[in-house]
């Protein structure tokens, strides 16, 4: 399936290992990475899910595809801002947050708005998100919880 | 100025009077209400707004004006679905949000990320959303707190 | 009823002074103008429009309101680049495009796709476009063909 | 590179013969085809691209990716409406056109208007786009003319 990635686009180290691990975890299951296709969490998920050979999403805010970062393997261009939010949730079956600030708060609401379960790893504490401790938990929880369309 | 007001599409009568009573005092204050157009506590400020002389924007999910509820005196249809949510925050110069779910989660995210003041009544606990305690302290708040672009 | 005014963001000043004529036309009908925003054919037909006391509708494909040209009594900003080109013609009951390069020729399509009537003076030649002479007859041409949704 | 196919939704055999054709050249010559997902010149072109191993982009109007064509291979949904016709081709490095109706039209609009060289196969005569009497020659082409971003 495919699985959402939100979070900050710029984060500590500590921050980014997490989203790289769940990057890899979510490529040996066989997902696909959906996120907005920048940098921090963004740039962290894509390159642990490329570096396991996994299909990583760019749903860019900009009109060029070469503002993904390097590890997006499908840039997509939107030019359409902050809009584009509501895009980078609607192309996932589940979403996972991973730290991140007023956008990714935006993501969590349109991702719920949307129907879709969303995993939090240190987020936004929201009624609606289901709060999780590992990467592998947050796996898990999407696995489980997920609709497909 | 223009103040964004966002919040549920389904809501009981004392938040409605809530949201009404707000309209009416931004129109008595010469502000322009700015919202999603649609029912609950759309149309309560538009009603509010409307009743005492000032103009309600209703930026639409769908692609028809007629959608719009009947306190609405500018409808914009976009088409767009929840990616309209985007074009709701950006077009205040600060937002109010009343009670909500969701969608209003978003928007809180999306004025945020704009830079918008956002002032809450009885609303997401979110960081950055300046608590209030009536309509009165709302429209204090934001023609302090709001930015003109 | 809204008519959407559709044209080059750069005329020579006999095309403006078209525009500025079918902008007092329309609203003096009683018409309000839908436009985006922004320069050429869009800053004369709102130019005449306002001057006439008429209401003009400008959808900007910035974030900033204060993109609109002086001439728009409601600014929306989008943040959407083109992609607003749908948005301008979806909020009017019919369209009249007025010479225009590339944007224009969009806008055409995206009119007749939503089912608008178009009308053209010295524009694209494309089946489904009604060539008029003069800015009465396009309007002449709107109020007869126009839908209202 | 990638190329941005557009045309109608429901053509002829013929025609998508002409499509299923382009779709295969397209592949073999190593380049993705992005399109707007759905059936007709879409359909026919991303299934003569799948099945000769080529990557098929689909950016569809509607909010689920169930409503893509069996042949796209990234299904991306945006709940647009019309207005995802800017990012069908503002996600290709240049754009064909085979035939197609006003949908098409407004998709040509675009793609000159973010600078993109179009080939055109029986499609709408209009300026800046390069007429072409086979898939080989619009091929060539798109080839010779397009700009990377």
């Amino acid at each position: 399936m495919r699985v959402s990635v939100i979070g900050g686009s710029s984060v500590p180290p500590e921050t980014a290992a997490v989203a790289e691990e769940l990057g890899e975890r979510l490529a040996n299951r066989g997902h696909t990475v959906v996120c907005g296709g920048l940098g921090g969490v963004m740039a962290a998920v894509c390159r642990g899910a490329a570096n396991a050979g996994g299909e990583t999403i760019g749903i860019l805010p900009t009109d060029s595809r070469a503002d993904a970062n390097p590890h997006v393997t499908v840039p997509i261009a939107t030019g359409l801002g902050h809009a584009r939010n509501a895009l980078v949730v609607l192309n996932g079956d589940a979403a996972i947050a991973v730290d991140g600030a007023h956008g990714t708060l935006s993501e969590i609401g349109l991702a719920l708005a949307h129907g879709r379960a969303v995993a939090g790893l240190d987020t936004h504490d929201v009624a609606g998100v289901e709060a999780v401790g590992s990467p592998s938990d947050a796996v898990a929880y999407v696995e489980r919880a997920a609709r497909t369309d």
